[in-house]
């Protein structure tokens, strides 16, 4: 059975001969002039995969873009320039209230980044919406996966765990209140790139990715890319008071929440790794730009990944991350 | 009604800031570095729309990559970097033959050009694949579609129409022998960039535009953006003998094969103008790599296409050119 690893990786992935980095990171790298290396990434989301084919198209043009938005900031890159891919069906094509709701949506979004809309390609179809991003960074100062190191802290941004408490709560496995569902539902259909927050981590950290596919499946990547093992605390993961509550012993909602916080996709925070020398550096940072970043772990030598609670019950993680071919 | 152009242009067309290019060429161009510009462009293939669903996976992957080789060819562009993103049925993603010829049919035409995959995407849906592109340019030197003046020559590389003959052949619109159908079926399978070609015409051409949607609706491009007209002459536009047989008057298939001259889109070959002063260059360049360049017509001032034939008879041109959002 291929999934989607597989498929890249069997099929896809060789060697680059005059790329920086190839296949298999949050984007490649290729120099562009001395002092200048530009990190190259792409996305697609399709209709009924990604997102409900009813999403307002606003939603769904901001999504599209935040996610490429997010696989810079991974790799602490100034996001540039875009192109768009975009495969409508003769219904939206002739919509005019969508085409404008979606192009407000992405605008809107690559204003905030000072991103700019250079090219792309309208077809017909089922709809499908594939973002190239293009993005500039100090040369060789990419944050990789493959930089961990042994005896690196593991950092968190923001909280895990609500997107995909958000997309439970609209399938209705999961009862919030209306105060409790606004924040999953805003992490779910507009997650914040973290872009700021990895251009500042250049000097910073070792290693990051963005968690799109969850924690336990991204952290893993690292772990993979580095050759290195880590513990981390379930009890020290950054998430909201909502998923707190429903964490404790006993609770119905408890392995679902789980669920959520270890392998929920679709949060776009930044999971990075850092020598203990810069804790305090990325203390203040936290404070200057005003986003929680919280200490999770340690990279220890070894390989695979432990997770600690303090009760002593060992976690399960019943899904290990999004994939797109694996029965979920 | 929106065609693909009128989404493009009312929807996604801003002036850029910061690209050199941006939306509305064959590629967006950046500024790289100090002698160096970069060409960016997208290209997507949709099952059912541009081909058909049970094409062979190595062909459909060439075809894939061939179109985007192409729109670096038009700009006079060097390939060097492409991204995937493959959107699979769940059938695909786990036929292993499939994938097998997928990636055998890219990596060919990738090794054949030097371009490097470097990254991509892959997910599960209606079948998707869209190619992205980047190629160098020394800087300031590209062919855009905007740099045709009064008193060039147009000229055409390679024959027309072949394409859109194999797709009438195909469709049981036309009948071929066996000896006429190969070439045009080799012309829709399998199209040649012209990527050495539109390198060596940086120094020659003033513009050029790739032959993707027929050659009225392509050279009507350039013309709209650089603001002048054109006459060309029907008979001397390059084609076939298969072809030539049929254009004679009162031949039943005359009407079907002027169409697949004027408007068959796929041909992929390169309509560029160029001063009076550069033809024995031209000519010479023709020769030294083997492509036949012909000259079909001139730039004058004004606006609108003219098509000339020596019968006195007028060229009526049924379908425009490709467009995915009109009826055909």
């Amino acid at each position: 059975m291929n999934s989607e690893f597989d498929i890249i990786r069997h099929y896809f992935s060789r060697a680059p001969k005059h790329a920086l980095l190839g296949v298999g990171d949050d984007a490649a790298l290729v120099a562009c002039s001395p002092g200048k290396d530009w990190a190259i990434s792409t996305d697609t989301l399709v209709a009924g995969r990604h997102f409900f084919p009813d999403v307002a198209p606003d939603k769904l043009a901001y999504k599209a873009l935040a996610v490429n938005l997010s696989d810079m900031a991974a790799m602490g890159a100034a996001p540039r320039w875009v192109t768009l891919s975009l495969t409508l069906t003769e219904a939206l094509a002739q919509n005019d209230d969508w085409l404008k709701g979606f192009a407000s949506g992405f605008f809107a979004l690559a204003d905030l980044y000072q991103v700019e809309l250079i090219g792309g390609d309208t077809t017909g179809g089922p709809l499908n919406i594939g973002v190239q991003i293009i993005g500039e960074i100090p040369a060789g100062k990419a944050l990789k996966r493959s930089g961990a190191v042994s005896g690196d802290d593991i950092w968190i941004s923001g909280e895990l765990g609500n997107a995909a408490m958000g997309l439970a709560y609209l399938q209705r496995r999961l009862v919030l209140t209306a105060e409790e569902a606004s924040p999953c539902l805003r992490a779910l259909h507009a997650p914040l790139p973290r872009v700021r927050l990895g251009q500042r981590l250049l000097m910073l950290a070792h290693s990051a990715i963005d968690i799109s596919d969850g924690l336990v499946a991204d952290l893993s990547h690292i772990l993979a890319r580095s050759d290195v093992a880590a513990v981390i605390d379930l009890e020290k993961i950054p998430c909201s008071s909502a998923m707190k509550s429903r964490l404790s012993l006993g609770h119905t909602d408890r392995q679902l929440v789980i669920d959520c916080l270890l392998a929920g996709g679709d949060d776009y925070e930044l999971c990075m790794t850092a020598p203990e020398s810069k804790r305090e550096a990325i203390v203040r940072l936290a404070h200057e730009l005003d986003i929680p970043l919280s200490r999770i772990g340690k990279i220890m030598t070894g390989s695979g990944l432990t997770i600690l609670t303090t009760t002593g019950n060992p976690v399960i993680v019943e899904r290990k991350g999004h994939d797109h071919f694996l029965a979920r």
